[in-house]
C-alpha cells in the first residue's frame, strides 16, 4: 500500500514531528473509489476549519493535487490524509514559522460484515465518556485517547460499534461514527459544538436530507430521547450508513429514511 | 544530539505509529546532569502508572537501562522519552497484542533567562481552559493540543509562563509547569484529578515538604485563594522552581519556603 510524505513515497517520519510530540496536528480518511476521493471537497473543507482553528497554515490546492494522484496510485481503498505543525523543538510553542507535513496513507477498504449494512448493528454502551473542549469540538484532531480508551472497551463481534456519551451525559456519537435519529418524520444529530467529531458523511446526509424536503435538527440530544426514536443511524466516510437496532435491551426497527439515506450514502462511496 | 528509537540510534519512524494517529502514548521530559537522569525513580513511576491506566504493556527494567545508557551519552540536556503503543493498522481498537515503541531524543538545558529563578515571573493569564476527563488527568500522555494552544496565546518574553485554569474556572497549572501556593504556612496545589499533568518535580516538592514538617494539601483552588496566597510558585522536573510574583495586576512577594524549595530542586536536578 503505498505511503507518501510531503508529495513523496516515504513511511518514514522525523522523530521531531509535533504529530507525534503532541498530537498536534489533524487527519482525514477518505474513502477512494476508482481511483477517485470521495467527498473531497466536504473532507477539504473541514481540514480547511480544523487548520484555522489551529492556527496552521496549509496549501489546500497542494493537498488536493495530492490526494488526487494519490487515489489514482491506490485505485480502490481508504486514503489517510495526516496534517502535522512538522518538526519542532523542544516545547509547546509553534516553530514560527511552522512548515506542515502531509502525509498519506494508503490501506484496504474495511471488510465489515455485509449484515452491518443489511441488519443493521448493535451498540455497545461505551463508560469511557468525551471531555467538554470547545476548542477542539468538532476536528478531526490527532489527540484521539479517548477513542482509543471508548474502543478499547469491547472486543466481541456482537457490537460493531459504540455509543459514547459525554461528561454530562448527552448523547454525542459512536466511537468511529456520527449518530443521527428519527423522530415523527425529523432528523435529528447531537450539537458537536462542546465535543464530538463532525463527520464529514454527518453533513453530507444534512444536507440531502434538507433538500429532500426532511426537517433537520443538530441539538442536545438525552439518551432517553434516543431510546424514544422511531429510527436511529449510524454514518461515517468510509461505510455509509447503518441503522442501529439495538443498545442492550433496548431494539430500534430499521427505518424507511435510513434506508434512503443508506442508499444515498452508497451511490457517493461507490460511484 | 543523540535519538534512539528501541533502543537503537534513528531519527526516523513509522509513519503507522499510533503516537502520530491517535497520540496514543506517553512521554517523560528528564534533566540530564554529568550522565545521569534525575529523578529518575519518580519518572518511571508516573510513566508505570500512565501505562497502566492506557494499557500499555512495557518492559519497565529495559526502559530504565535505555535512559541510563542515554544519559551517558547525552552527557547534560534533557532526555525526552516518548513511549507509543507502537505500530496499527487504521482503526482505534489497539493491536493485540501491542509492541509499544520507545523513543528518546535529546537536547539541550532550556536556555530560560537566570531572571525567572531569581526574581520571579510574571503569569500570562490563558484564555484557554482545560476540558475535565478523569480518564487522562494526571497523566503526560501525547494528546497535548490544550497546552499547545494555551501556549500559543502570548509570544513576549515578559510572561515566562501562563496560568491554565480547567473549564470550570479553577486554578489547574502553567502551561509547562504545576502551581503551588502557600497561605499561612501550607503549601497547597491543585487537584489534578479531572485534568491536568502530575509533574514529577511537584510530587517531589510535597514530599520534601512534609518531611520538612510543612503541611500540605492537594485541593480544589479558585483563582480568589490564587491572589490571596502569600506565596505562589511553579515547578516542572527541568527548571525546578520559579517564583510567581505577578498576574495582570496582581503582585505576589517570592516566600521563604519558596526559596526553600527552590534550593531542593537545584540540588536533585544539579547534582
Amino acid at each position: 500500500m503505498p505511503s507518501w510524505i510531503d508529495g513523496q513515497p516515504g513511511d518514514a517520519l522525523s522523530v521531531r514531528d509535533r504529530g507525534l510530540a503532541y498530537g498536534d496536528g489533524l487527519f482525514e480518511t477518505i474513502a477512494v473509489s476508482r481511483g477517485e476521493p470521495t467527498l473531497l471537497d466536504r473532507h477539504l473543507a473541514r481540514l480547511a476549519d480544523g487548520c484555522a482553528r489551529l492556527q496552521l497554515t496549509l496549501d489546500l490546492a497542494l493537498v488536493r493535487a495530492e490526494l488526487l494522484g494519490f487515489a489514482r496510485e491506490l485505485g480502490d481503498g481508504v486514503a489517510k490524509l495526516i496534517v502535522t505543525r512538522g518538526d519542532g523543538v523542544r516545547g509547546y510553542a509553534p516553530p514560527q514559522p511552522a512548515v506542515p507535513r502531509r502525509i498519506l496513507q494508503g490501506s484496504a477498504r474495511p471488510n465489515y460484515p455485509a449484515s452491518n449494512a443489511e441488519r443493521g448493528v448493535r451498540l455497545y454502551p461505551c463508560a469511557t465518556r468525551l471531555a467538554e473542549q470547545p476548542l477542539l469540538a468538532g476536528l478531526k484532531h490527532l489527540n484521539r485517547l479517548e477513542q482509543v480508551l471508548a474502543r478499547s472497551e469491547w472486543q466481541d463481534v456482537e457490537h460493531a460499534e459504540g455509543l459514547v456519551l459525554d461528561t454530562s451525559g448527552r448523547v454525542i456519537e459512536g466511537v468511529y461514527s456520527n449518530l443521527l435519529l428519527v423522530k415523527d418524520g425529523i432528523l435529528s444529530t447531537p450539537d458537536l459544538s462542546r465535543c464530538g467529531v463532525a463527520g464529514v458523511m454527518r453533513a453530507e446526509l444534512l444536507a440531502q436530507a434538507e433538500s429532500m424536503g426532511v426537517s433537520c435538527q443538530v441539538r442536545d440530544i438525552s439518551i432517553d430521547e434516543l431510546l424514544a426514536a422511531d429510527e436511529v443511524l449510524l454514518c461515517n466516510s468510509l461505510y455509509g450508513v447503518w441503522p442501529v437496532t439495538a443498545l442492550q435491551g433496548h431494539r430500534w426497527p430499521v427505518g424507511v429514511l435510513t434506508r434512503k439515506l443508506q442508499a444515498i450514502a452508497l451511490d457517493l462511496l461507490d460511484r
